[in-house]
């Protein structure tokens, strides 16, 4: 049960031009797919299977921390951990992020608000918890394999058999525009620009999907506009919870003006405003709950939070969690703090998929619907078909051992080719934004 | 890979006449070794152990769930949970705690310190807890069986290779006395009944196993006795680490004098007063730490602690935390927090030496010595010899699969056919001391 080697597989899958606070969404994502090949001890091998962003300097140091996990027990994930974090540490100032990378703003935005500014490079802690996050994954997957159980039971059981997501509704444009000479490329879910956008965007969700919980990408319109498509979903869907992200879009002011408009309305509010003290200063003055990803990302980043009264809700997401046992782990301090906790999604494929479902299943306190981009990429997923689903918004955890999903090696073939074809190293989706207006301006915040 | 069945063998294993503040250790210990039968799916099967305590009460609840046991997968040790939570739940009006079980008054004095009264019956989840621990070892040792793993890497893989201990230094007499015509009893340690005989059986400890931090049982003696024994440890032992636990027996106004003569001299100070909130008040005026299994004893305590700013290390139990799982969980609260980590020690043998072991092991916080009672009681062992010894204070981590301990049953038949001979059913250290000091008074605080 030795690990032989990881292979680092980058890939490149279709997106539509969903809108942010920071841009527009490119036409590809980039992503990896990792595969760790472990010896069975019978004389033949296991493969276990991760997936994280595809960002260049993440995939250099997937393959720099890969090329020295052989030779580690692979139930022995504190010693990869051990092993990743004693090649990564030291390393960030010499990594290219990039002028995308918005996530390193909003670590930033953990540290007192008067340090907002221009974010210093940051300790490597929380990059070098991405890497080790899809080689944990990876590990969990062939653990499971290798003992002939599922990944929720390596992390103590389910608790729920099937894990409930949140519609993903984003603000979007109806296709990627021409370009260098290259045609327009559409999709079928068509423009969604105002309310009854939205509101057609929800339907479509609700009816193919089944989803409950009713999420709108917000930080992109001005926060009236924003607000005008929540009072539309709620009318449109009375029994449906409804929850919008401005992503630090909106200033204190605005915000104390916004929670007027939606008292009573939202599930929660996800991160108005940037920084704990802000968010402090907000839920003193709103029965909404407020929620975070971007105020609270670490172990290290909830006492702040704690002792400002900043949120009643996380959200998880095991890729910056340092894996599912440090989801399982967030869910714990949840419980013993008493906040909430929900789950936190980017653009993500079906691995990835199975491993939310998986560590969702066995977090007693998930119990907010986890978002998700899947219906947004589901078309281009590397998972051959049939063990994820969504029926009645919830995906069951899959049965088979470890994640239970088997990659499909075709469309991974696929997907690294248009990789190559694209000769692209980052996510920008400000500068992607600026290709139709030339004048826009990522800072936060907005309004 | 199914549950069989649970075998339940009450036992009782010699113990020296050890003081406290609730009285004094009887002649043996109550105990419980579960063992837990499961399928391996290869037709053979394994056993998983466990060892709990083995009051009338926690056998009979071990006894029922195990019943309902039978037909679970034994990775799901939420199933698990679930079951033993289900059957157990509501029972505790019919429980006869007997008029021992001093840690129920503890969990009590988790409440605000005015209702430090007689304990009402408390909601029953402790207890329920305490039940499921001894269970979750015996499904993780078999997990390990069953995948060839140790269990430390089913918990996520070891952070160090050996567990450090502390010398667990206890007031005690010379013998258990002559009674009802049977001969007094004595041991190997002789008295221990003021601060030269505290540093000779320090002395002994420190020989015989290397340990390093020394930990002196307090709440026996009047407080300035025990900070002159603390003294005299400090003199003939100048580089170790030293602790005392005097078990809530001191007033507020006590300990604000204590830890003036102890500024310095302490690794930390365990539970001196009792609820969080004199634990706070105190902890405004020490630079000591104060450490605390008392007032903290569940993740649903944490947040009244930390309002308080009641304490800086936390004492784990994987028997009250739910299990392995449950210890880990706390280690990572504890450093959301900012709390340090050591661990608790009842009388115990070497199935919870071994779990004890596995468990810090795996949590990287777990950065004290842990207590354990170990050495008074380790000429009973049920574990076969060979796997569990004392070098330089710690135990290395058994490498063998499961807990890596292998169940010595003749020393089982011979402890079981004890319990059967005492016809005991609680552990009663106050009644005890009373047939030696008729007037003893258990009421805290003391002094
Ligand atoms: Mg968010
Ligand atoms: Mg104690």
């Amino acid at each position: 049960m030795i690990i032989r080697e990881l292979r680092v597989t980058p890939i490149a899958f279709r997106d539509p031009p969903l809108l942010n606070a920071d841009g527009v969404h490119q036409p590809h994502v980039l992503r990896a797919v990792v595969e760790l090949v472990v010896d069975d001890g019978r004389g033949g091998e296991v493969t276990g299977l991760g997936e994280c962003a595809g960002h260049a300097w993440q995939l250099d140091w997937l393959t720099l921390a890969g090329a020295h996990l052989a030779g580690i027990h692979v139930f022995d994930t504190a010693a990869v951990g051990r092993t990743v974090r004693a090649l990564l540490a030291g390393r960030a100032d010499g990594v290219d992020y990039g002028t995308g990378a918005p996530w390193r703003r909003w670590a930033d935005r953990t540290s007192p608000p008067e340090s907002r500014g221009p974010a210093p490079i940051p300790a490597p802690a929380f990059d070098v918890r991405r890497v080790y996050a899809a080689i944990e994954v990876a590990c969990l997957d062939a653990q499971g394999k290798l003992s002939g159980v599922p990944v929720v039971d390596l992390l103590g059981g389910r608790v729920r058999d099937a894990v409930p997501y949140s519609a993903y509704l984003f603000y979007k444009w109806k296709e990627h525009p021409e370009r260098n000479g290259a045609p327009a490329i559409g999709d079928d879910w068509g423009a969604a620009l105002d309310p009854d956008g939205i509101v057609a965007q929800a339907r479509r969700m609700v009816d193919r999907y089944g989803f409950r919980s009713l999420k709108l990408k917000g930080g992109v319109f001005p926060p009236d506009e924003e607000i005008a498509a929540i009072h539309a979903l709620r009318a449109a869907f009375p029994g449906h919870p409804l929850r919008i992200d401005p992503n630090a879009a909106w200033t204190l002011q605005t915000s104390l003006a916004a929670v007027r408009e939606l008292e009573g309305v939202l599930e929660y509010l996800e991160d108005p405003v940037a920084g704990v003290a802000d968010m402090g200063a907000l839920a003193a003055h709103t029965s909404i709950p407020l929620a975070t990803n971007m105020c609270v990302n670490s172990l290290e980043t909830m006492r702040p939070a704690l002792d400002h009264g900043a949120v009643r809700i996380v959200l998880a997401d095991h890729h910056y969690w340092g894996g599912l046992r440090g989801t399982a782990a967030l869910g714990d301090v949840c419980k013993a703090v008493g906040w909430g906790l929900s789950m936190h999604s980017n653009s993500h494929l079906g691995i990835s998929l199975a491993a939310m479902t998986h560590a969702a299943a066995a977090t007693e306190d998930l119990a907010y619907a986890c978002d998700t981009h899947y219906p947004w990429n589901a078309a281009d997923d590397v998972v051959a078909p049939g063990t994820l689903a969504f029926t009645d918004g919830a995906v069951e955890v899959p049965r088979g051992p470890g994640l239970g999903v088997e990659l499909d090696r075709a469309v991974l073939d696929r997907l690294h080719a248009t990789y190559l074809g694209l000769g692209r190293e980052h996510r920008n989706d400000k500068t992607y934004l600026r290709t139709v207006e030339p004048d826009f301006d990522p800072t936060l915040p907005r309004w």
